[in-house]
């Protein structure tokens, strides 16, 4: 931490301000300039966080300013090797890109089938789909719960996929962790940190979603609150963020792929279905995904979005997506991945 | 729900759309213009939300604009009159300003004790305080639980003050119920949908903050979650929005205020503290939401600041609090509130 | 400036950095912690900012931190007395609020005379209206352009009003000149450097409303290119900020208010119409503008909203204007303003 | 548009919209719901928007919806070809990737020659460089004006690349258009209108960057005003949007070009230096953007990154430049560029 002092600042105010940080246990350095004091503060990162808030209240005390980050199990600078998450054989961060796909939501076994056949056709190792779904209101279809549960582990049997789901609930840990292969955190609940807790209580794999205003650091501040709870096994997924544009629905944020691969060792995912919410974007953007550096994709595919329950505008159709993934497994080879 | 068709648009785009609108049990309005046709499309509003995601996926159409909202409960087209909450005596929305100050952070009674005197002589009605603090990384003090609670129920019953406090794990709810006398949701809670439906199955009133990257319209749409879960005593929080700037730590959006009071009968309540994140502004900001026309205001007031366990940087003193009080009650008299 | 160390950065890397710290003619001081060295630099604050952007690509620094703001006539700290800028004898930043209101665009004697005999009536000393009138699209009506100027003076005179109205090109400095009191600068040209210096080069007082995403510190940076070219009679403007809401055309930032007043001795005005967009919010914005601290309010007024060239969804009608400014009128007692 | 009327309208508030519709040589169609009547506008886009911010001042009126957008001549919709702009020789949005490359801002003659190499070498057919810098604060380098127009022409010669630089003036159109191959229009001053009309009415290519806050209609109106000036060599340029995220200095929109390629006709340019501010994210970023559809790219490379005088922290170095060429080509030709 960095304290600014006022250029009239007094020899008392300094003097509290170095009493503050001694008694912290923690050190410090000055730098006498011509208009104005500046104390460089050392020692043990937490204890430097619990005081920061405190600082600017001080008499004579201008900012205090944060160097360096809270997280420490999630950066690259402890653990400069990437991480490689195995989820039943598929090795997410590794070699093969990750394709995650399937309807927003689970609507029926019919549906799910359709979809399922249509996405392991088209080169999905994972099948994705809601069974509880968070909506904006409380009229609109909440998801089929542990039915859609059940249905997605038997269809993701059946055309061997292995299967991804939304948590919303801390309680439900036990019951999705029986019938899911990774547990999403969906960007509503990225700060729900009783939830991150509880998955990172668990061992299933997590993928974490960036919040909608979430920064870079708040995002891998929720990383290591499921892997400080002793889960290892998280991802990112970034799925757009929110800004004052409104041809989109969110604006998907590319440069959080390089952000991440310089900040983390973790594995990224990108949604560019939610991030554009529009599905003729959805190619485009899974191309740009792949070429900025992701290990993975996540795609909305229903076999008829024009009736889908939920987020149809945003999905593809089996042939869309099939034109997709032909175009992306080019890109994925430049990018010196299968 | 307006479908604006293309240009270019078929007959039997446009059939294929009115088939739609047909089978869900709508009805429709054309309007063909020179080189565009405008569907209008007229019944239920819920079910008209239902389609609207999938009609942009079809052949022929631009775009689908929707036209009301789908909050019910909360809206004043359907209660004009505004909603009074009696919280043990106090009317919330009423014709006094409610005001509610406190520490951020329970940190211990004699901390609690010497706050709840001073905020009690400046006038506030309600204490507030938190024991379970959700904070962006999991090394940062996360509160005291329980023993907070009942710091806070003890040493609000010692001065008569009405207690608030944050809630964040839905098993919580009786045991929060238990201690306190509103319960807080907090921004980053706001689409937390489990918990808004636990605390919608309660009775205690609840405060809902606006989440930090919400529309109004999301926020409302929150609020509609607690209330179709039967509980009716719900007032909504402005506490700032993200922005670019910098400078604050959130961007208090003020004209919230003027908007919650045209599209809902539901009390408001501001909170600069948070809304700022900076103590010099919390005066300023205190007196304008006032001014804006909030039913009360919540503030955090810590008797030391500067040792503060969270938020120091934004909290008053007891002697900035009274002061700043003294200027609210001259605003609110203006605004013919005591 | 602060420069932060990579925690593995070598004595080399350090080297580095001195030489080009000390090269500038800078010196710094050394803060060396278990993990990383943090170096201070310290000196004059204009070569300070012209080496910063050069830092973080030398090999082993993580980051450069700026401490300092670059402005210095518009700052506080060198001018601590608030500026009082004298427009034909009304003191804005003095005791008396400015009251600033007209129509959006000067369409017709007629319309402009009627707008005239309303806000005077209302109690405004200012006839605002537009000749210039910047829009989105270039098929939007234009404004009057010299016309529009010479039946704002008349009108002015007429009415015994002062005249504020925008300049949008560079070479009009001498023609708006002419026949305005106050050039205002509008949020689209507020990084329009050249425009800023031309005004700068004159000697009318200038009204320089704030970028629809401007930080703050860029609204005092613009500011300090017009003062720094001469002329010092600068009034800041907020008018709202560009944020994802969509109720509102813009956020009405009122914290802006609080924040200039801490930074700058410059006089800030505030716009609640083009800040909210919608009449509806223009009376409890003005309120709250009063209470946060505001000089003055720049109001659209338009004798007939709904015929109005451009934003008659924004303007008053003379009714709500003059009830607006009776409610304006008792906050400003109580701030101690006439 | 549209125009909802509120729930409660009554005949007499209808028929005042009608009036209103029919008095501007407008037709409509109602849609007469249960709670609302909808009315649909139908007749000429421009004389619709010239009456749109009227609508909602009206009695009953619950809020006025846009549904096509002004801009016509810069609209796919009337021009399904893309357009392919010819800059002496080289063909942009043909089948070559543009590459712009150089220093932020010319220094001298032994750095832009230096540069222009590297640049040649790495494959750019365009060399880039500021003559004119539009700087945040007075104080920092604002360029070498004409001496810098002279140099850039004299090394474009040399090198045999074409050049591009801003123009900030709208006097300056004559005196850059004699030096320069392309105009480039900097973000700062998208929107102002009068600098567009002045290039419009020449006759030079146009690269119009986005605007630092501009939604995607915003930016192809203020194309508007170029072509409908009379120049309809108009090329865009994504440049990053300002969003609440600091770890990069803009947030680059690469849905912009799959959106720019869905509503107009012109070519997009994608700049990853200034889109990230960071040098390390230019490289992954270049090679997304292409990926997304980038008809060329705008890259700030500079021989010694670490003594620019503006920008060094975004500036690749001739070796990190030639390193992104090689990527970017390979990513290109799965494009089906050269």
């Amino acid at each position: 931490m960095i304290i600014v002092m006022k250029p009239g600042a007094t020899e008392e105010n300094l003097s509290r301000v170095k009493e503050k940080i001694e008694r912290a246990g923690l050190s410090y350095h000055l730098s006498v300039g011509e208009n104005r004091t500046i104390v460089g503060v050392i020692g043990d990162k937490k204890i430097i966080g619990s005081i920061e808030e405190n600082m600017s209240v001080l008499d004579g005390v201008e900012k205090a300013v944060r160097i360096t980050e809270k997280y420490k199990l999630v950066s690259r600078e402890f653990h400069p090797e990437p991480t490689v998450i195995d989820v039943r054989g598929f090795k997410i961060g590794g070699e093969e890109l990750a394709i995650m796909a399937g309807p927003c939501a689970v609507e029926s076994m019919e549906q799910l089938r359709e979809a399922a056949a249509e996405v392991k056709k088209g080169g999905a190792q994972f099948l994705r789909g809601g069974a509880f779904k968070p909506r904006t209101s409380p009229y609109d279809f909440q998801g089929l719960a542990e039915d859609g549960l059940k249905m997605l582990r038997s269809v993701g049997d059946e055309f061997d996929l292995r299967v991804v789901t939304e948590i919303v609930d801390l309680n439900d840990v036990e019951l999705v962790s029986k019938y899911a292969d990774v547990l999403q955190i969906g960007a509503r609940n990225m700060q729900n940190f009783r939830l991150l807790q509880a998955v990172g209580h668990g061992t299933k794999p997590v993928l974490l979603k960036r919040g909608l205003s979430a920064t870079i650091s708040e995002w891998l501040n929720a990383a290591e609150y499921v892997m400080s709870a002793g889960n290892e096994n998280v991802m990112l997924c970034e799925r757009g963020i929110r800004t004052y544009e409104t041809f989109t629905r969110n604006t998907l944020d590319l440069s959080a792929v390089a952000a991440v691969k310089e900040l983390s060792h973790l594995p990224i995912i990108v949604d560019p279905s939610h991030g554009t919410g529009r599905w003729q974007m959805v190619q485009p953007m899974a191309r740009a995904a792949v070429a900025a550096g992701a290990d993975g994709l996540i795609i909305e595919v229903h076999p008829h979005p024009e009736v889908a329950l939920s987020d149809g505008d945003q999905s593809l159709t089996p042939k869309n997506f099939r034109a997709t993934m032909d175009e992306v497994r080019k890109i994925a080879a430049i990018m010196g991945r299968k």
